[in-house]
This record gives C-alpha cells, structure tokens and sequence, in this order.
C-alpha cells in the first residue's frame, strides 16, 4: 500500500503532538511531509529530525534562524509566518493535511488544499466556525473530503455514516460540563485560571480547557456541526454526560438513536479521521463499556452557560456573527488566563461584542476576517472598560 | 411511490400484531397481502377484514371451517397447515416477507422467499438458530436482504452499517437480565411461570418471557448473531443492560464503540426493518435520552446463566448442535409453563439432550429437521425421567 503523505499543521500543540503519535503508529500508511507550528521551535526541530519532512513552516520569523541552526542537517525548506501554514498545505503531492492550529491562521490553509482536492482533516475549530459555508461550499465545489477531528463531531460523523440528514432529528452533542458545572454562579465570579485548566476528563491546552470551563467549547462545536453536517441548529442539542464516554450522538427521526462510545483519547479520532473509511486496529490502550460502569445524561437549562447561548444565538443570525463570537471569545479567554479579566467577564466581553457587531449575512472571505479583526478591537475595548470599572 | 406488499407470518401474537400496528401507519407505504396464523382465528379474521389480504392461512386445519365462516364475505384464498405459510410467502409479487412465528415452522417460509430473491425481516430466531449457514447461503445466492427485527440484532445491524466485519472486535448484545438476574441459585428452584412471565422491561409472549429469565434468549441470540454477521462467536459477548436502552453495541477494532438506543417497543426494530434503508418519521412514542437517566453495564460471570453458555457451546460446535439447543429449549420451556418442570430443570433437559446429540457437521435442511426431532423426543424423555426422580 502507498504511504499516505501528510502535511501537520500546530504539530507541536497537544492535538499535533498526538497526530505525530498516530502517524508513528503507522509507518507503512503515513509519511510527514511538512510540518508547521508557531514558536516551539526546539520541539518542532525534534520532531523534524523524526519525521524528515519536505518542509517546514515557523509562524514567528524571528525564530527563522534558531530552527535552521536546530535541523541544520536535516535538508528541509523552512517557511514562516502565516502564509508559510500555507505553503506547506498546497505542497505537491498531498494527500491529507491535519489543522491543529489555534485560532484564525487556520482558515487559509484549510481553503488552499480544499480546492486542491486534498483530504482536510481539522482539529481547530476556527475555519469551520469563522467560515463555515465558505469551507462547506469549497469542499463541495472542489469535491474534497473534510473529515472532523474533535471527537464530537468524528462521533456524530460515524453516527451519521453518510446518512441523509432528512432522517436526522437531532444531532446531540455531549458535554461533560467542565470543571464548574454544576456550581452557584458566585463561585465562578472568584475563579483562577488554575482552576479553569483542572479539566475533570479531558487533556487539553489551555484555551480549549478554559473554552470547556464556559462551554463556549460546545457552543463552537454546535455551530462548527451546523455547517459540518448541514443541519439547522435548532436541531443540535447539547447534554451534559459527565462521563466523557459517549461522545456524541444521533437521533433519528425512526425513534432510533445511534450514539459512539470511545476512552476520552484524541488519538482515537485522529486515527479514524487519517484512515477513513477504514478502521485499523488501535495500538492505544481502549476501555470497555463494562469498566466505565454507569453512563447519566442531563439537559442543560438554558441561561446557566451563557457562551453557549451566545454561541447559538450566532449560529442563527449566521453571517460574520460567529467570527465575531469566536474572535471576542479569543481575546477574552487570552485576558482571563493573564489574569487581566475574571471568570464571569468572559461572556460579558462576547455580549458586549455581539450587541456592538454589525452582522454582514453572506459574507466573503475578506468579510469574515474583517469581522474577526473588528471584533478583536471591540473585545479589546470591553476588556479596558470592564478594568477600569473594576 | 408504490406500496410494497408484505405477507406477514405469525400476524396474531405479540411481533405480528405491532408488525400491523407499523403497517397500518403507513398505509401509502405497505399493503398487507398475505396473513398467518396458528389458532387464534378470530384475531385473524378481525385482521382480514381490516387489512384485506389476497391470502391467508391458518395452522390448526381444523380451525379452517370456523375462519370461512368469520370472514365469509371476504374474497381472500385460505392455505392451512405449515405448508400453508409456504404457500403465503410464495405468492406473486411479495415485495416482503415477515416471520413472526413460533418455531421451527418458519423455516421453510423463509427459506422459499430468500429463494425468490424477496426481502425477509425475520422476528423469530428459529430460521438462523437451526439452519442458520444454509439460511445465510441462500440469501447470499439470491441477492435477498435478510433484515433481523430482534430488537438486538436491529441495534447491531444498524451499528455495523454495512461495515467489513474485519473492522469488527466484538458484537455486543445486551440484555435486561431478565427478572432473576442477581438472584441467588436457591431461589431460582421456586421459580414460577408466573414470576418468570414478568419481564421488567419488555412486553413479550410467554417462551421469550420465560427464554429471557433463563437467559436462553440471549443464547439463541449470539447463535444468530453469529449467522447474520458473520462473527465468530468468540467475538460476540452479552452485557448485562437492565434499562433495556442500549439495544446492543458494535466495538470496533480502532477503539471506537457504536451503540444504537430506543425505547423498548418493538414497533422501531420493525418499522426499520419494512423501510429499510430509508428512515421515516415514527409514529410511536419514544423516550430521550435524558429522560432515561443513568444508564449502567455489567459483565456477565459464566456459570450463571447454564443456558447461555450451552448455547455458546452450541455455537461454537455449529452443525446440528444448535437445533437440538433450540428443540430441548423448547419442549423444556413448554413443560415449565404446564408444570411439569421446574425453572431450574430447563437447563438441566437441555444439557441431557446435549450430551445425547450426535454432532452432525455441515447439515443438510433435512438434517437439521431431524436433529430437532430427535432432540424433541430425547428432552421429553429426560423431562418425564426427571418427573420420575422428583
């Protein structure tokens, strides 16, 4: 069998670090081929040294000349910045580029290789929910397999197993709630960062974990599914499963609800989103059904989380709202985590963006990033009005 | 669109009559055209005169008279005897047939129909228990769907979705447990049919009752799993599933685990089973996921439930040993429910009749109808000398 090549982009991030895992765990399927990360640049030569990519991308060209020195052995072509994400995407011969990226830089590349055709498999939220009819749309076009990453949406991607979504009557996304559900809303107003990244069944990086904290995480992927699997969003719902075990599910409208069960390891969805359609047997340690023992659901009332219901609110006014939903999250997650805002001042920060954004519907491309880079300033302006408040 | 025509064997008990129930809500859909019953005639003849069959059969010949008076002023041909569900599943134009009758009765039906290349949702587990290679066989030849509607063999259909069982770890069926589960052996001695006919979860007639709280009904179950998947049985386990809403669950071979959940009603197996591969909207009641509350799974300790191993054991001897299972099982199950028998003499008849049973590898049709005969006449020896002992 040909070795599949494969371009990783945020290789060093937790998510890159576990693609590179999968990969290793299969040498006869995969080949690195580039790889692209912004700062870490001693574990990315590292990981160079390993793999012997084609290229290699920096996003910060200051770091240029330490990661030359670091691989100077290694005969690779080094990009940097942004468009360097790009350039290692529509490398010849690419056959699946990963995106595990944070934030906004991931959307170009993700559109480059759609129109080239090549399997996107995207870990980061951002192009879908930034850009989502613009992805869909290009990957149609283009006749291009997206396939999901983030283990609800790989979930409802094998619950869905290429079913018509007419025979969908709900596309249920599980939560586990973070570390704060469940608690009185004068708690939160003291938490720390620390606490924030305690995530009770998840190893993540530090904005997604603070993301799982609010729930913004699961009001992102609610609105990443709408696009992903073309249902309106008014038929994805969102339960809390403490448990982390079955990661998503399907509820069809035959009363039948099919529902994927797999050990909280992002290894497990990475590996299926590199082998699909085919399933190989996993070399990570899996639990059984029997050894999680008891499985509870919970409805989530409405109001308790409001990132989750801003998040659905921009999900229906569609347009630039969820860029901009997504782009005043960022700024606010990054001043939380500095300690330059509290807990609670994360969605107050999104409300405040969301009633000043002025929502473009059909939006291009320059539409949307515009829409990010204005709400980013209006983020920034929340976040010194609510200081000087304080 | 054209309605498909289905003939529906065993019409009048508990499958057959939510297999009409399902009919009837689509009645663009389906048009009954053959019904079969035992000896409940009046039943019968309601059904005639409201669904209108070209044909319809009875069992008890002499039941024939008391059926023409009933449904005198309907024009419909009347077929008596086993031959007589024959002869309904091989009219003109069945689009499908369904089985849902007790016994090793249904085998020539649907073995007929495969042949004739028609759709056949099997409810009763005599067809792939006793001759399930041969059954498999003849579906294969001639390119007939074979759509289990077991709400477990359901569940597992629709989790495989057509997958290479070579992506396929194990097949998990689960069960209720059934209403002795955890109860102590020397309990079990005092059982009556009564207590045994109180199923916790499920509405069913008095042999699955009874095949349930001996677990039986999951032996006979992993036996057909076996056919109608093609698993080894080593790779189909049973997991003890009290709340009856995780119907049954694929592990794949990547880690990756798909369950499929629906309230108990046997209406859902079947409706999907008539609309198969198409998903329409259900008109029966079901329950959420949330409203279900805690789910819970626990492994099965061997030596429990004799019946269940026997079958295992039946599995994997294959040949004739599964008929025999099957007939002891039955001749057993019939004498508990007239007291002839204690609970706990079931699985005692069946492993005599085991013992006895001369193997026979890659049986004939013929073969595997006297092996139930034969194993029919060693269980009620075995039951009167136990009668004797006692």
């Amino acid at each position: 069998m040909k070795q599949k090549r494969v371009v990783v982009l945020g290789s060093t991030g937790s998510i890159g670090r576990n693609v590179l895992r999968v990969i290793e765990s299969f040498p006869n399927r995969f080949a690195v081929i580039g790889l692209g990360a912004n700062r870490s640049v001693e574990v990315l030569a590292e990981q160079v040294r390993q793999h012997r990519p084609r290229a290699v991308s920096v996003g910060d060209p200051h770091r240029v000349p330490e990661l030359k020195r670091l691989i100077r052995d290694v005969d690779a072509t080094i990009f940097a910045g942004e468009s360097g994400l790009t350039e290692l995407a529509t490398m010849d011969d690419v056959d699946i580029l990963v995106t595990a990226v944070v934030g906004a830089v991931g959307l170009d590349p993700v559109l480059k290789a759609l129109e080239r055709g090549i399997r996107v498999a995207v870990a980061n939220k951002e192009p879908l929910v930034m850009a989502g009819k613009i992805v869909m749309e290009t990957a149609k076009r283009h006749a291009a397999e997206l396939l999901p990453i983030d283990s609800e949406h790989s979930a409802v991607f094998q619950c869905l197993n290429r079913a018509d979504t007419s025979s969908v009557r709900k596309v249920v996304l599980t939560a586990s709630g973070g570390p704060f559900y469940g608690k009185p809303k004068q708690e939160l107003s003291t938490v720390t960062p620390e606490q924030a990244l305690a995530h009770p069944t998840w190893c993540m990086g530090p904005k997604v974990s603070v993301d799982s904290a609010t729930l913004m995480n699961k009001g992102l992927e609610v609105i990443e599914a709408m696009w992903l699997f073309g249902v309106d969003v008014d038929r994805i719902d969102v339960l809390i499963h403490p448990q982390s075990a079955v990661h998503s599910l399907v509820e069809y409208v035959d009363g039948s609800t099919i529902a994927q069960i797999a050990s909280p390891d992002m290894k497990l969805p990475i590996q299926y989103a590199l082998t699909y359609p085919e399933r190989l047997p996993t070399p990570f340690k899996t639990a059984a059904l029997a050894d999680i023992g008891g499985l509870t659901f919970e409805r989530i009332t409405r109001g308790t989380f409001p990132c989750l219901d801003y998040a659905y609110d921009a999900a229906r006014r569609k347009g630039t709202m969820p860029a901009a939903l997504n782009a005043a999250n960022e700024v606010a997650v990054e001043a939380f985590l500095k300690r330059e805002l509290p807990f609670l001042g994360i969605p107050e920060v999104i409300r405040r963006v969301l009633g000043k954004h002025e929502n473009k519907i059909e939006p291009s491309l320059e539409d949307v990033k515009e829409a990010d880079r204005m709400a980013r300033i209006l983020a920034a302006t929340a976040i010194s009005d609510l200081r000087q408040k304080g």
